[in-house]
């Protein structure tokens, strides 16, 4: 039996229920929420999807989202181009730009080795990011990648291939994180806080 | 400083978190999943969200969401109509025809008198239910609203209404959800389920 009353209701919950984390409830109320609203709301809905599924592409340079060949942040004059922070997504470049506390421009490898799921080396943006550095112009790479097995390995296999190049190879501070109480911190990260401890500035 | 480095993946993420429930982190993450699906994905979501709003309309006869003028479930000559449910919504209509023992038509109210929210009488769909019964050819009107204040108010208003009509007006059965225990009832639904207790069925 069909419990919806309207063939188009059904379709929409249907398309919006595929999406990770939305079931045929949310879907529901978020397809009645649209009914409400006016019929502006759901094109500009629909069209920004559509526009942004065809139209968006990846930085040839940087393999970041972009609108054009080279993406934003390559483009700007004013980031400093001799610094690469390599990410594993995305949604780390999002992160990081959101502190607002970087300059430089990025890498994303698209992935981190994980033998476990699959992922060697050749699956990611690792030859471009060697080539990158080979050719010369870059100062510093900084490794901004999880702080799992995997994310060590990775770094290892990129330093690995980078090393003996005139450039600097840095992780990003691991350590307790702000407002973390230190009992309930966790002793591997304890200890490496404390073999990392910094010079107190004034 | 703008976070996105897609001008394309910002509007879409904006228009993803003006839904009910869905803040930025989750429209990111919902507009990264469309970016990694095929293209036709997206095409069937925007399209079904856009053709849903500027296509469906609401039956004439019982105010339910419709494809057509008169709505699948009043134009099914297979369904009883002598028997009118009223609901409060649309989504009330989409619970009873899940559980598969309702057989007859509906009457979608579009809300419940509530002084508080400024919701009366005139605000909702009870004239035209009037009009229904009137007309003849119900033998029952079934009120399946919420079990609070404003649903018996309704509810109470509505039997005033159609009271003298040669009809039967029902509520839906209260009492103690199936698979609940005594103990945790509250004393009103306890109280009730008493007063209301039927004969054992064999």
């Amino acid at each position: 039996m069909n419990t919806y009353s309207s063939k188009l209701l059904e379709k929409a919950i249907n398309e919006l229920s595929k999406l990770p984390g939305i079931g045929k409830k949310t879907a529901t109320r978020l397809a009645l929420h649209l009914i409400k609203q006016e019929k502006q709301e759901s094109e500009l809905l629909g069209n920004s999807i559509i526009k942004m599924r065809s139209e968006i592409c990846f930085c040839k340079n940087c393999h970041n989202l972009s609108d054009d060949e080279i993406c934003d942040i390559c483009q700007n004059p004013k980031r400093d181009q001799t610094l690469v922070c390599v990410v594993e997504d995305i949604r780390d470049i999002m992160a990081i730009e959101n502190t607002g506390q970087y300059n430089g421009i990025y890498h994303v490898l698209n992935g981190i080795i994980s033998p476990i799921d699959g992922i060697g080396p050749d699956d990611l943006y690792i030859e471009s990011l060697v080539e990158k550095v080979n050719k010369g112009g870059i100062k510093e790479v900084i490794m901004a990648l999880p702080t799992t097995i995997e994310g060590d390995t990775t770094i290892y296999y990129i330093f690995k291939k980078i090393k003996g190049q005139d450039i600097l190879v840095s992780t990003i501070a691991r350590g307790i994180a702000i407002g973390d109480d230190l009992e309930y911190t966790d002793e591997i990260t304890l200890g490496r806080s404390i073999l990392n401890r910094r010079p107190f500035e004034e």
